[in-house]
């Protein structure tokens, strides 16, 4: 993919000498790890998103509060960028560090503080691994209920910056909906609290607007988790559509019949052989289209909601249901879904995984708005969707050595754009990032985007965390081409040094 | 109740004279309603805290988004403040008129824009009475979920202001879980989208911050709410307690149990017999308290967990438990817990209604906290909680005539101080307003406070909407004597104008 070095994050304005930022950080904090060779950087290059790629400037592995306290106070005075990074996970290079900036990786923070099995929480610090909640909470019974596919890797703390979903956030919401409290310090090293452990907490919902806020708003320290019991049974129905369109139908039929499925995902055809392929789930590679649909709860009440559940596809079109007979085909049902991306990987040189958002009564309509564009493009499309919830992950395979880069983007932005043309977004679960600015300017107006800059600075005047990701500037959306500046004057011109 | 006059927001810098704003806003936009004859303000001198009074400067009632847009233009360039108002059933003092301030009356929106069965979302204007949502998406056996106790009569743009809950908000959330978009007009009239009509929206979550923000961001001008499909059955049972710290672990175990009651409301002795009396519920009035448990969803589901819920309160300790034998009991046991206030009302000269959180584990702890706040200070309490939240309604009741009320004032000011201290907050749903504005010095640091004004500047620069409510400012609590002022000065000295 290509990278366009970007003025507005990188440009000439401000020169850190690394030498002498690490003399002055060995001299402030002796006892906080530094890398700064160029060979051990290079791990650190990029996130999940490989395509895009920076050398920082040094990464700083923290192991306490204070010590990230004093690097952040250091920081800013200096006017050196800062970008937080959790396990790397990340697909749309919200980790992506800058030349100019301090690559800030909390993974070191990895401990589990308190669980409270009474109060059903956990505190958590921001390194800690998402599934590992779940393994400690297991013991009574309880587990930590967002599941991205990447929870056996990916950090809180990233899942706290993205706003992370998963298969199950169709019934039990996404990381905001499954935190309470947030310690965080601010890029002037002062310590905040956002939210409390009550249900409600007064004054403005910082929690909400620091969650998914992509690492622009502060450094999160601490994390309180709400728990769930295990549901005492979950089943999972396999339907087979010989028809797209009709499996996006049965999406909407099941929601409207009153059922909240614990997971609701689609694949198409493509993405069926690219998994069966991979993972032997089990799943039918002749189908047009399948449905995963997975329901939980209490034993009896399970079983009943699965035969209503069959009725509504059987009566929707489905070829074919079946019932998971067991556990372990349960889990083959979802490894299968969950390696999807992976799977994928293997048929095709190159992948772009896009992450566009719709209204769920529009999945019919973009799905053949997508076969239109992808034969449109001549690339294919394999699309493995979160049907429930209205998000999409078309997977466009290209070959970037046959130099079918540039098409991949555009289709992309082709599927972006009618997206947003539905009422939908140009980001579900994956974040904005780097990946994703330019097409912030066509989500957003100029006073929608001066408001985003205004909070921006409320929490972080200099504009030094995470800058150049998630919200583009107004300079940069000029330049793009697709907004128009507002007043003639950029608010915020000191966003625009780095 | 005592009104400190503050300076702060009223005081001498600005003076508007009535005649003169009147003429200029008949000028601009001679079609819009204004009230500006003394008799004529009288009936919007107060919300539901009605022993907080003042006679606004002006009131307007505007019709169309166009003249808000105008008088807020107007507004902004005059330096007016205004305060927006739905119903005024609000229970904190959020929409109590300024002196020297415009109210802007949204009662005239009231139109229901669309109802979307498919999508299962309305589209309606901001003056719409909660309750009249659920009326209207009746026939496509959808509902609007959260209920507060005035949702005859409240509106959806005072519900937005407030995040106003419900005894249903244990399962189905607070006003921000059930609301997609928002369209607001900033102080400058300029107009801005909230939210999408999808899962989620890119950058910061603008919708949560705006949600519970009590009129200090914007005027929110239409609203896209989420219907849910009608539960095929709910039935509610009453469970009588000799003890009211065992019908508070009663709470928790239900919960922990993992079954997520449709609600989960407790009553004390005192409660039980005022609201007996009023409404003839049919409780016991013998019980040191009552728990009002609803289970809803699919007939046979909801026979299984009434069974089990029945199980766990006999084990709690419940003397007694009954369920509801049809829908005309279920309709009274509810209506006894809905005019639990009211009741109160009939049985003391005054009385005080506090709206504490705290997490659910300290409830029995908390409770009898409260007895003995409420022996030390003479004072009954009457105590009504959303226990399935942890959200408390401790009614402490006083005879203002007897000069009771300042005492009345310190024990609610004990019982919020007890709340925060286990890790509570000082209002679950009914807002800060001006009422509880001394208290967010104690649940806010300076630090906390400096980032809600940045907000709230990075909306409203001139801090012209609702200014002297919700978040004080940082000179009011250095007043109040529970706040260190910092490094010294003022973040906004323009907030401290009016």
């Amino acid at each position: 993919m290509s990278y366009r070095y970007d003025e507005a994050v990188d440009g000439p304005l401000v020169t850190h000498d690394r030498t002498a930022v690490v003399a002055q950080l060995r001299l402030r904090i002796p006892d906080l790890t530094l890398l700064y060779e160029v060979e051990d950087l290079r791990p650190f290059e990029c996130d999940g998103l490989a395509a895009y790629r920076t050398t920082p400037l040094l990464v700083a592995l923290p192991e306490t509060i204070d010590q990230v306290e004093k690097l952040l106070r250091y920081a800013h005075e200096a006017r050196i960028p800062v970008v937080a990074r959790g396990a790397g996970t990340g697909l749309s290079g919200g980790a992506l560090p800058l030349e100019k900036g301090i690559l800030l990786v909390m993974a070191r923070f990895n401990s589990i503080l308190e669980i409270d099995p009474e109060a059903s929480i956990a505190r958590v610090q921001p390194g800690v691994r998402n599934l590992a909640i779940s393994q400690a909470a297991a013991k009574f019974g309880l587990y930590y209920a967002p599941d991205p596919s990447s929870q056996i890797a990916c950090s809180i703390g990233g899942n706290v910056a993205e706003n992370a979903g998963g298969v199950h956030c169709l019934k039990y919401g996404l990381t905001v909906h499954n935190i309470l409290k947030l310690e965080i310090l601010t890029m002037e090293g002062e310590s905040v609290t956002l939210g409390s452990d009550a249900l409600d907490s007064p004054g403005f919902d910082l929690l909400a607007l620091f969650t998914g806020s992509e690492g622009m708003l502060g450094i999160v320290v601490e994390v309180t988790v709400k728990l769930l019991t295990k549901p005492q049974s979950a089943r999972v129905l396999l339907a087979s559509f010989d028809d797209v369109e009709q499996a996006g139908s049965a999406v909407a039929e099941i929601i409207a019949a009153g059922v909240i499925p614990a997971g609701l995902e689609m694949m198409d055809n493509l993405a069926i052989r690219a998994a069966e392929d991979f993972i032997h789930a089990g799943y039918p590679v002749d189908a047009a289209a399948i449905l995963l649909c997975e329901v939980d709860g209490a034993q009896s009440d399970v079983l009943e909601d699965c035969t209503k559940v069959e009725a509504l596809l059987r009566t929707a079109g489905a070829t074919d249901v079946r019932l998971a007979r067991d556990e372990a085909e349960r889990q083959r049902f979802w490894a299968g879904r969950k390696n999807a991306f992976p799977a994928v990987g293997r048929i095709s040189p190159d992948y772009y995984c896009m992450d566009g958002t719709i209204p769920r009564r529009e999945l019919p309509g973009v799905l053949a708005g997508i076969e239109r564009l992808s034969a449109e493009y001549g690339l294919r499309v394999a699309n493995v969707f979160h049907a429930g919830d209205g998000n999409l992950h078309p997977l466009i395979l290209f070959d970037a050595n046959a130099g079918e880069t540039e098409r991949a983007e555009a289709l992309g932005g082709a599927i972006l754009e009618l997206c947003v043309k539905v009422g939908g977004s140009i980001t579900g679960e994956h974040g904005v990032g780097r990946e994703k600015i330019n097409q912030m300017c066509a989500q957003f107006n100029a006073d929608e985007l001066s408001l985003f800059h205004a909070l921006k600075a409320a929490f972080d005047p200099k504009g030094l965390l995470n800058p150049g990701k998630n919200i583009p500037t107004l300079h940069r959306c000029a330049e793009f081409g697709s907004m128009h500046v507002h007043h003639g004057a950029l608010p915020f011109p000191e966003l625009e040094r780095f």
